[in-house]
């Protein structure tokens, strides 16, 4: 079984919830209040949010989420790297986590605490995915801007005669148009050539400049050398990347992202 | 005080876990789970996450988080809307969330659950934010794409003349100049004239279309019609949006978003 600690404490007073919290912290363990809180957040922009019961995750990267009944987003948040304070303050647990660049303050007032849960949380499972060439597709077409800023798809499998049919064609924010050929893995010299076949096909067949993409994780060093003999780009893109587009947007069919 | 209730089981049986987050799902409560899982996602692309203790949130609307030791993210999630199936199979709790469109399944095997926490949170609190004139303007550079695909800012501040200095000044996608001008609230006449007065300034100074967009949450009637009447435009941009970007990037000057 994991070896793993936890530890849980039903209504503590302010005063216990302190002291709990604090050896926590300074344990780096996860930290998970349940209680009526009021937040304000100064930083970029600032809010607050009024009394209400949530759920206060302390992480040890010093990451913060505040999660109210509904909804998959916070309401409020801290990214990694916020150092914490806490004490008890006019009958309120006052928990400050900080950030310094960007000088971003969160705190948040616990009027009561209803639940604690303090754990060295036993984690290293792998975590893996499988983005296929079509999934990449459909991400850089929810998200032009993977490729570049200002690119935009003009239509999926466009066809380049006998060299076959071109993953995404659509144009660059100079008017340049883009051919982009996707791998999923690492791209060889196969993918070269076949990038260079879709841009010889179309090259006579539109009266303006044509740039070609390579677009996968990662690329040989031999295929980048035959590249740049022909003149072509390589634009390195990640599975995550795409994996993180897909979950986000709501859109589905492949048809909706074309405009 | 808040009322709420709240109910909390260290280390049940698989069995008593089923029973107990059947209940609470049925009476959407919001549960949250501490348990050593392995986490299945098959939809748009797919994931796996290997055995491991972490934090589960199931929410009333559907959402799942599924949270590590770190980093601010949930490693799998599903958002609002997704229906929930729990069962014991093999030594394993399994619960699945579903959403039907896009089609997307999550699967969490629990060998052990060590907490549960199941609750009605009372949250009615109202969140509340504050974003300035100059916080929208660092969003807008920051994600050109809040005004159109394709939009590219090329400078903060372009004097025009006697007329001041414009918000935003910057190309779109077609090589038109563009001159935006920021209201944080609903804009009147006042900001339509001031827009005009820019656009009518540097008219004559380049050798290119300029066009001129008001951004802001809302635009009175009248101002809508004065707009339409000299040939500008309005684009929506609410302060929670800017928000949103500004919480999300990680760049601070001005000056670093221009390139």
């Amino acid at each position: 079984m994991v070896n793993m600690s936890f530890s849980t404490y039903n209504s503590p007073s302010l005063e216990d919830a302190l002291h709990i919290i604090r050896d926590a912290l300074s344990r780096h363990m996860l930290t998970v209040l349940f209680g009526n809180c009021r937040v304000e957040y100064e930083g970029r922009a600032s809010s607050t949010l009024e009394w209400g019961v949530r759920l206060v995750i302390l992480k040890a990267d010093g990451s913060v989420l505040i999660h109210r009944p509904t909804g998959y987003e916070p309401v409020n948040w801290q990214p990694p790297g916020s150092s914490f304070r806490v004490e008890v303050l006019d009958d309120n647990l006052k928990l400050t986590a900080v950030r310094s660049q960007p000088k971003e303050i969160l705190n948040i007032f616990f009027s009561q605490i209803h639940h604690i849960l303090t754990s060295s949380l036993a984690d290293t499972g792998e975590f893996s995915l499988y983005v296929s060439e079509l999934d990449m597709k459909k991400a850089i077409l929810a998200s032009p801007s993977l490729i570049e800023e200002g690119f935009h798809p003009l239509s999926a499998e466009k066809e380049a005669g006998e060299a076959g049919f071109v993953d995404v064609f659509g144009e660059d924010r100079n008017g340049n148009l883009v051919i982009i050929e996707i791998k999923r893995v690492q791209a060889g010299k196969d993918a070269v050539l076949q990038l260079k076949r879709y841009v010889d096909a179309l090259r006579g067949k539109f009266n303006r400049p044509i740039r070609g993409i390579l677009v996968a994780p990662e690329i040989q060093k031999d295929a980048q050398f035959l590249l740049a003999v022909n003149n072509l780009e390589f634009k390195q893109l990640s599975p995550r990347a795409c994996y993180d587009v897909l979950k986000t947007f709501k859109v589905k069919k492949l048809s909706e992202f074309l405009t």
